[in-house]
C-alpha cells in the first residue's frame, strides 16, 4: 500500500475509501559504528509497514532528512533547521489535505523532528480543520522498555544507538545492524544538559549513548509489539471519530 | 553504495576517498493511469544506481516531494512551493558540504524542480565554494529522443507520462508500468502556454501528454544509454578538475 | 538589582563584575477565576527575586507575552506565535551578549515558551559562543511535587491553575490568589492529547486543570524551596565554569 | 486596573463594559548617569497610570524592549530590530482584538518605536477593522515645552536624557532620578544627521543630549499636565465615535 | 550623466574618478486631476538633473514604484509594502557598493518612502561601511515655503498635489501640469490623523490636499532654488569628508 | 500612452475602456563597450512603445533593476536577488489588479528576470484570478534569428551583447550603440555551463558573447518585426478571450 505505486486514477477512485496517509519520517544521523546513518528512516518505515498490515492506509514516501542539531558535528549527520523542516512538512500535509486525506499520521522515529511536526499540526488545524493529524513517536514505549532494558537510560528523554534503539533495529531491520561493532560507551550526560544547548560531541565520541551490546531482538520485540499496538489503537480511535462525525 | 546504509565511522574514514554525493530528486505527481505517482522518484533512483555502477559515489536518500504547480490539481499530486523546496535542499547540500563532500550531484527527474535546484547551486557557490554542485536532468536527451520517438512532442520543454517518459520507465523500472492502461491522449497545448500561467488540468484530463502506447523499452534504452553516459562524463570531468586542483 | 534601575555608567563600570542577566518570562493567559492572567509573570518575577538574593545578578525586565496556543481561546489569553517570540528573545539575548553579559538565564514560568527559548539558546551558541544561556523551568520540581500533592496530575507534562500552580502562587505571590474562587474542575484530558493538536477549550471550561482547592502555601514552599535551590546550583555551576575558563 | 491582575472570568464578564487596552511601551536604553536604563518604560507606565485615573481602561503589561538603533552601542542599551518589534506588537494587538478590545492605545515613550507601531496599526486596520488603535507619543508636547525649556533643543525631533526628559522623570518618577549626577553635555548634532545614518556615539559620550541640570519637576508638570489631558481627549474622542457607531 | 547610458568599460575606468550615485525615487500615486500619477518621479528626476549640473555624479534609473499606503485606494495609485521596498532598495545600494560607489544619494520626492530608505541606510552602514548614503527629501524646504505659500498647510508633515507640490511641478516639470484642472479642495485633516491609521480617502475625494490653484512657477523656484543648493552642499560636504579620509 | 502621464481622474474614467497594463522590465548590466548598461531597459521600452502603437494599452514605468547573477561581477552590473525581485513585482501587479487592470503584460528584455516573473504570474493567478498576466520575452525570436544571423550562437538559451542583441539595439535604439567599439570576442562556453553555477566572468572578459561586429540594423528589423507582431497577436488573443468572457 505504497502511495508512490498508485496511479492518479486509483487515487481519484479510492481516496474516499482509504483516506489515511502515513508519513514515515526520520533523519540521516550518526548512530555509531554498528547502526547505519539511515537508522531512524529504516525504523519509521518498518513501523509504518507494520501499521498498514492492520489498517487500510497509504504509506507516503519517507521524509529522510530531519532536524539533527545535537549530533550535527558527527560524521554523516545531515541537519535541517527546524523552521525549514516545518515548512517542508506543512507543504506535504497541505497537499494531502487537498487530496482529501482525512487523517494524516506522522510515524516519527527521530525525536529531533518532534517540535516541527507539532507546529505543522497546529497550523494544519487552522488551515484544514477537516484533516486530522497524528504525531506518533513510539507512544508509551517507556512503560515497556523499563521492564526489559538492563541498563537504565542516562537521560529520560534521549535514547540513541543504545540498548533500546539497537534492540528496535534488531527486531525491525536486523540486516542493517552490525552487532560485532556494537560498543559500550560510558556516557555521562552533562548534568545541565536540560538547561543549556549541548552538542553531543561534547560528551560522546561515537554517538552511542550507552551499552549497545546489551541489545537483543527479543527486547525490541517486547517493547515494540505493544507500542505498535498502541499506534494502531490511536489511529483506529481517530477513524471511529471521523466515522461518527460523518454519520451525523 | 547507499549513504543511508553506511555508518558514521565509515563516513569518517572514507569521506576523503569518495567524496561524491548523489541526490535523486523527483516528485509525487499524477502520471495518468499507466504510470505511478512516484514515477519521477523511481526514475531518479534508477538513474543514480546506473551512475554509481561506474563512479565511486554515495547515493543519498531521495527527496521525494517536489514542485508540481502545473499538475497540482490532478489526484495524487503533492506540491512543494519552490521557495520551500529551495530551503530544504539548501540545508541538505550545506550538510553535505560540512561533511566534506566535494561534489554534490542532483539527479533530477522532474523538470519542476529545476529552478529550485539552480538557486541552491548559486547559494552554495557563495556559502561553500569548495563544494561543487551538478544539476543533471536527462542531459542532452533531446539529441537522442528526436531520433527514435514516433510522436513529435507537443511542446519543446515538456514531456510527461507520454511516449518518452513511459519508455524511460519501461527501460528503467518496468515493474511499475501498466502498459495495458496506457492511452493516447490527444493533447493540444494552449498556444500561449509559454506566456501565461497554465494549470495543466485546463487542457488535459489524465495528465498523459500524448500517446503513451507508443512507448517501448527499446526506445527508453536507446535514449537513456547515451544520456547516462553523458551524466557519467559530466561527473568525471568535475572529478578530474577537482583532482587537478588538489594536486596544485 | 533590577537592570532597569541601573544607569548606563553603572553598567559600563560593573558589567565585568556582575555579568549575569536574569530574564523572567511568562505569559498573559487564562488561569481560572482564582488566579490572575499574569500568574506566570508573577511567578517568574518572584523566582528571579529569590535567586538574586543569593547570586549577584541583574534582573532584566520581564517578557510578559508568551506562546499560549493551547489556551488562546480562553478570555484574557494573549498568544505570541513561537517564531515571533523566538525572534524577539533572540534580539534581547544578542543585545545582552553585546553588553558583555557572560551568562544569560531565562527564568521561565510558562511551559509554552520552552521551545522558543531552546531555539534561541542554540542560535546564540552559534552567534555568541562566549555567552552562555540557561533555560530554567522549575528544574526537578516533579521530584518534590510527587511527595506532597494530593491529586495526581492528569497529565505528566502539564500543570495549570491547579493544586500545584496555585500552591506556587500561595507561596510566592499570595496577594494575587483568590482562594475563595478556587474550584475543583474534573478534567479528563483527551487520551490522544499527546498525538494531535488539542485546544484546551475542548475539554475544559475554566482553564483550571484539576482541584485548585487543595492548594496550600505549605505545599508551594515544600516544592519551591528545593527547586529554587536547584536553580541557584545550576547557575553557580556555570559561574564556576566561566571562572575556571577565565583563569586558564 | 492592571490587566495582569484580572482573571479570565472577569475578562469574560467585563470586556464589553471596558473594552479599552492601554499598552505602555518604552525601551532599555542608556540615559546618562542620572537617569536609569528603564527611563522610557517608567515614563510610559506613569503616563498610562495617569490616563486610567480618568478613563475606564485596562493597562496591559509593558513591552520593555524597543528599537534603539541610534544608541545601541552605549552600555546598557538593548536593541530590537524594527521588523522584529513589529511582529511582536502585531501578535499582541491581534490577541487584544480577538479578546474583543475595541480600542487599543499605545502609550509610547520612546521615539524609536514609532515606525514599528505605525506599521502595526496599518496592518491591524486591515486584519481587524473593528479594533481601533492609537499611537500616543507625548501628543503636542512641543507646544508646551517651547514655553518653559531654558535650553533650545539641539534637534527638532530628538530629546534624550536632557532638560525635557529629565523634567518628565522628575515629575512622574522622581525616585528614579539622581540629579546629583546630571550633567550639561555640550552636544553638537552633526549637521547632516537627518540625511545619513548616525550612531549617537559619534557625537556624544554620555547619551545626555544637552543640559540635564536645568531640569525641574515644575517644568515636567507644566508640559505633561496638558499633554496627558491631550491623551485623554484623544482617547475620549475614539470612545465617543465607537459609541456613536454602536448606537447606529 | 545617466548611468544607463554608460558602458561597462566606462564604469571600470571612471568609477574611481566619479564614485557618486544618485537614485531618484518617487511613486505612482494619485495627484488629483491637474498633476499626473508620475508626479513624484518627475520631481525626483528633475531634482537629480539639477544636482548633476553642479556635481560630478551618475544618475541611476529611477525607482518608480513606492510606498503609497495612505493613498492606495485612489485610482491610479500603486502601493509597494515598506518591507518589500526596503529589500529592493537594499539590493540596489548593495550593488552600488560592490561597484565601488563611495557615496549613494537617494533623491526622494515621496514622503512615504522615507522609512524604507532610512532602514536601508542603517543596514548598508553595517554591511558596507565604506559606502556612505544620503537620504534627501527637499531638505529645509519648510524654511522657504513658509515665506511664500499663501495657504498654510493643513498638516505640518504632509503636502500633496497642493499649492506647494504644484508649484514644484510648475517650476521643474511644467509640461506635466494641467493648471486648468487645478482645484481648491477644502481639506479638513482628521484631528487624530497623527495617532491612528488614516486612509486619505476618508477625508479627501480628489487627493488634492488644499488649494492647488494658488500654485505658481515663481513660488516653486523660490523654494526649490535654495533647497537644491542645500542638497548640493550636503553632498559636497560628504565628498570633502571622503576626500579627507582618503588623504589620511 | 504612458501611465505616469495620466492623472487619477483619467484612470477612474478610462480604466474600463483600456484595462491593459504593459510593464517594460530589463536590467542594469554590463554589455561590453559598445552597448550601454541600460540596454535591456531600452529594448523593453522600445518594444513596449511599438506594441501600444497597435494596441490600446498603458505603459507602466520601467522596472530597471533585474536579476543579473551571472554577470554580477562585471563593472556596472546591478543584481537583484530573484526572491526580492519577485516580491517587488508581485506588489506592482497586485496594485494593477486592484486598479481593475484585466490584463498585465510583462515586456521582458532580460532572461534573468524570467523565473521571478513566472512565479509572480502563478501567485497572481491565485490572488487575483480576474487579472490575466503575460510574460513576453522575444516570443519565437529563434525562428527568425536562425535565418539571418551569421554566427551561430554559442549557447541555445543565451544571447548577450552579441550579433543578435546588438542588431536589436541597432534597430530599436541606434543612438545607444557605439559600433566602433564593437568587438568579436571568441567565447567558449564551459561545456558544463548548463549543469553547474557559472559566473560569466569565468569565460569572458568583456561580457560580449560573440561577434558583435556582425550586427546590423537590418538583421534586427528582420527578427523583431515578426517578433513584435507575435507579441501583438498574443495580447490580442487575450483581449478577445476577455471580451468573450464578459459577453457571456
Amino acid at each position: 500500500m505504497y502511495f508512490s505505486e498508485l496511479n492518479s486514477q486509483d487515487v481519484h477512485e479510492q481516496i474516499h475509501k482509504t483516506s489515511i496517509a502515513i508519513l514515515p519520517i526520520g533523519a540521516i544521523e550518526a548512530h555509531g559504528a554498528h547502526l547505519p546513518l539511515g537508522t531512524d528512516n529504516y525504523l519509521a518505515e518498518a513501523l509504518a509497514k507494520r501499521i498498514v498490515e492492520k489498517i487500510p492506509a497509504w504509506i507516503l514516501p519517507t521524509v529522510s532528512y530531519g532536524q539533527t542539531w545535537s549530533l550535527q558535528d558527527f560524521p554523516g549527520s545531515f541537519h535541517i533547521p527546524p523552521q525549514v523542516l516545518e515548512e517542508y512538512l506543512l507543504a506535504i500535509v497541505s497537499s494531502a489535505a487537498k487530496n482529501n486525506f482525512k487523517l494524516f499520521v506522522f510515524i516519527n522515529a527521530h525525536l529531533g523532528n518532534h517540535e516541527s511536526i507539532k507546529q505543522v499540526q497546529r497550523k494544519i488545524l487552522a488551515l484544514h480543520p477537516e484533516c486530522r493529524t497524528l504525531n506518533l513517536f513510539y507512544p508509551d514505549a517507556n512503560k515497556f522498555s523499563s521492564q526489559v532494558l538492563e541498563q537504565s537510560r542516562g537521560h529520560g528523554n534521549f535514547f540513541h544507538a543504545d540498548e533500546l534503539e539497537t534492540s528496535y533495529m534488531l527486531h525491525l531491520c536486523p540486516k542493517h545492524v552490525a552487532m560485532e561493532k556494537a560498543i559500550n560507551e560510558n556516557i555521562e550526560f552533562p548534568e545541565d544538559i536540560d538547561y543549556r544547548p549541548v552538542l553531543w560531541s561534547e560528551f560522546s565520541k561515537t554517538a552511542v549513548m550507552g551499552n549497545a551490546t546489551l541489545a537483543t531482538e527479543e527486547k525490541g520485540k517486547f517493547i515494540l509489539d505493544p507500542v505498535i499496538q498502541n499506534m494502531i489503537s490511536i489511529i483506529n480511535k481517530q477513524i471511529k471519530d471521523l466515522s461518527n462525525k460523518e454519520n451525523k
